[in-house]
């Protein structure tokens, strides 16, 4: 049995992971970091020594999904800006010194992938390109088993790969990323955007007339209810998301592209529209075979994560 | 001592490559494919027996850069819509069977990338993003010495990657790619459309008078003499270039960079400017370290790409 554990930045989830990627015990409490980074650690420590005890398991590694940037081969927390009292910090020998076990720590989307590759819907491919869209867009690269950290640990960020040179600044300082143009943060932006242009919609009518309330769910709500405006905005981003899928299969041609994340629920449907564009948006002459398929896992993504990364 | 051929659409390049990559006994064909799939293999054979012959060594492979699509684990050429006769060709069993020794194929830019790798601008990274920017833009990815294929051999077509999904249509059908944007045919045709809608500039004197002799020569003399157009349109070549391997960083995060090709030799004064935006185009915190540097081979890529694949 493994310990996953995903810390936020206001909370640190935690559980038990048996080999099949079961997940047993979670557990979830505050995250109290803004004070010390002792204190960070305390509350990761207490949440590891919880789902010890709850589990009454044999554990042979913590895996932790941590905010980076981090350094993956040292497990050194190097400059979070959601976290920084973690500056410099070395989360993996500070829980080794407690727990005795060898600790892994990555990001929160390698190490999913890398639990999707092991146990969940990239399970016997050679290659996963994992993609989460939630707030943001993070993804991971699985070659092998194992996950690609390039030179520096950094590499796999394909939420900041930019489809449009001259589009709109991402949080990341860089236009037209990913993740700002399709992100459920975006997509939810844009409904409120083009409600506030005019565009007839019921999604407000779903807000209670509230048009800070026109979230990411509302827009789904609309798509499922045959809302046009709806169906435009999610169309849009599908199809950004295709072509975007398209550059990573031209480039990376991977075995199969597993989407995961809070906001992947409402694209779901139009995988299929997805799937159909993307050899139109690939030089591959084999793309349309890539297989594009729902994560195993969800919001306990890196709870799984952090016990594959000890696999 | 190898072999490497370089095939295009109108001829055929051939050279022996020593083990410091080194090439000698070059040797220049037309490529006469149209006719047949034998009459193009016979160029080829022609090609290989004149190097032999004039180099008068023991070779022990050769390797051969082809037009694609082509599966490169066996050597058959797929579909070339450059060499139409050589369709499903098994071109490598075909070269063996003449010569008995071992025959790899495989595309020009994985190729030219490998021979950067092993002998090059990239010798001694653990991994190489490789683009040769000419009448188009390609690129190969070489991770701890060996190309990357992907699943079906048809990765590393970062020539293709879009970074402009509402952009201008590439040849491949796909909207944006960096090839439509910043390949030499689309700098010297950005060149054309600027004099035409009435942009002062030497160009068109430089390329006497003539509009349609304006290419990415003629913008390069325009730079080099200060000329304003040629100055905005190489920049917003550089930008775009810098804002698409701010994407190859992100994803890949690789130990070098290197840049051949044509057109290259037209941005290279460039390089710094480029080198100064991509950390403002990476999330990777460590983007500035990545060397962007000129290739060693020049327009012999393909003959010591070749014999590279040999290695």
């Amino acid at each position: 049995m493994f310990v996953g554990v995903d810390i936020g930045g206001t909370k640190v989830a935690a559980g038990l992971v048996d080999m099949y990627g079961e997940i047993s015990t979670p557990v979830r409490l505050p995250m109290v970091s803004h004070d010390s980074a002792e204190a960070g650690l305390s509350a990761v420590l207490q949440a590891i020594a919880q789902v010890i005890s709850q589990g009454d398991a044999q554990v042979s590694g913590i895996g932790i999904c941590s905010p980076g940037p981090l350094d993956p081969a040292t497990g050194i927390i190097l400059n979070p800006p959601n976290l920084p009292c973690w500056r410099n910090f070395p989360l993996a020998e500070a829980v080794q010194k407690v727990h005795r076990v060898p600790v892994q720590v990555d990001n929160d989307a390698n190490a999913a992938a890398l639990a999707e590759a092991r146990w969940g819907a990239g399970r016997g491919y050679p290659s996963v390109f994992y993609a989460t869209i939630g707030t943001g867009i993070g993804t991971g690269i699985i070659f092998d088993g194992h996950i690609f950290h390039g030179r520096t640990g950094a590499a796999g960020e394909g939420g900041h790969v930019s489809i449009d040179y001259r589009g709109p600044l991402c949080g990341c300082g860089k236009p037209g990323c990913i993740e700002v143009l399709a992100s459920g943060t975006a997509i939810a932006k844009r409904a409120r955007q083009k409600i506030v242009a005019g565009g007839k919609s019921s999604m407000l009518g779903l807000a209670g007339g509230n048009l800070d309330a026109v979230n990411g769910e509302i827009v789904g709500e609309g798509f499922a209810a045959g809302d046009p405006l709806a169906t435009e905005i999610l169309t849009e981003a599908a199809d950004m998301i295709a072509l975007w899928l398209g550059n990573m299969i031209d480039l990376l041609d991977p075995h199969v592209i597993v989407i995961g994340g809070g906001a992947a629920a409402l694209l779901r449907p139009l995988f299929e529209h997805m799937r159909q564009r993307i050899p139109k948006l690939t030089v591959n002459p084999r793309s349309v075979e890539v297989p594009i398929v729902s994560s195993r896992y969800g919001a306990d993504s890196g709870i799984a994560g952090g016990a594959a990364l000890c696999t």
